[in-house]
């Protein structure tokens, strides 16, 4: 299953997203994709001391919605992923804490480059100073507890990938009960 | 936090990937982003009879190595999503089954349009008919107990955030142990 790249990066158009095309042998053929090459990134899964999660709200274009979601962002040129994430918990949302690494993965691999680097943040506490948000964003803070965020997921209430494998990965981890029927069809059906 | 998109889909880049601008009303400001438009999909969280979860290994060129996967692809034209589901599961792994409802969501809602529908399929067995892979794809079927699916989320073997969505959702409801030094750090740290 190891292939060659042989061929990287005909560029097809730079802006604020660069799409590329690659190609690449498969078997005999050799195969074109399109891909859109994106900064790496991170998201954050703040919890409180009263053990509520820390989402963000935000009018996402993309989505022609607001949605709720953890904080997250671009790793800036120069920074690793700890001091990007400490960044964005900031200007998302004015904490600072103590982050552990959980997990790093591609949101749509079939086509993006993005990879996130996921954090659990806990101790947290209000920034001293705070930084200013994007200048594209902005951003609500909704705290809520986790069986709420876990209803929220199966309701249509959040519907960002990367929040519901934050959410679900900490409630693997904590005996927090869920209301939802979808849930209980669920369990049926197992 | 209503926004209003004043001016929709001046067309960047039309290939197998569409790039749109669109501008919408922020506060006082206009804001203008590149989004990537992409159909909806659907994600496949398929158990066996013997509790382990079907996942595929297929080379991405955009993360440059073999990931581990739930089977996922587009929504085609004139399917709603359950059937797209059925043809998927078909294709990817060569299983049939009885499809739940799981939940929605974006991929990557910043700049991508994509909503992905997740289904748990239950009494699965073998397609009589199987359908083609597509053209540019070469999947290796991997078939695992949840609790290695879990560790391997943890350990960088599973690095697709849907497919850590899935497996993560479908261990909350149930009680699987892992053996990562992760989860013990994680633990600790909640």
């Amino acid at each position: 299953m190891v292939k060659h790249i042989t061929k990287s990066g005909r560029n097809l158009y730079s802006g604020k997203i660069t799409l590329r095309s690659y190609k690449y042998r498969l078997g005999g053929k050799i195969i074109e994709k399109e891909i859109v090459e994106h900064q790496n990134s991170v998201g954050i899964i703040a919890i409180d001391a009263e053990e509520k999660i820390i989402l963000v709200k935000q009018f996402r274009v993309a989505a022609r919605s607001n949605l709720l979601e953890i904080p997250a962002g671009k790793i800036e040129h120069g920074e690793n992923p700890h001091v990007a994430a400490l960044r964005e918990m900031n200007e998302e949302i004015g904490y600072t804490g103590k982050l552990t690494p959980i997990f790093q993965c591609y949101l749509a691999p079939g086509y993006d480059t993005e990879k996130m680097h996921f954090f659990l943040a806990t101790d947290i506490k209000l920034s001293k100073k705070r930084l200013p948000q994007d200048e594209d964003e902005d951003i609500k803070i909704s705290k809520m507890k986790l069986s709420t965020a876990l209803d929220k997921c199966f309701t249509g209430q959040i519907m960002d990938c990367k929040t519901i494998a934050a959410i679900m990965t900490i409630l693997k981890f904590k005996n927090v009960k869920s209301k939802s029927h979808i849930k209980k069809s669920l369990m049926k059906s197992l």
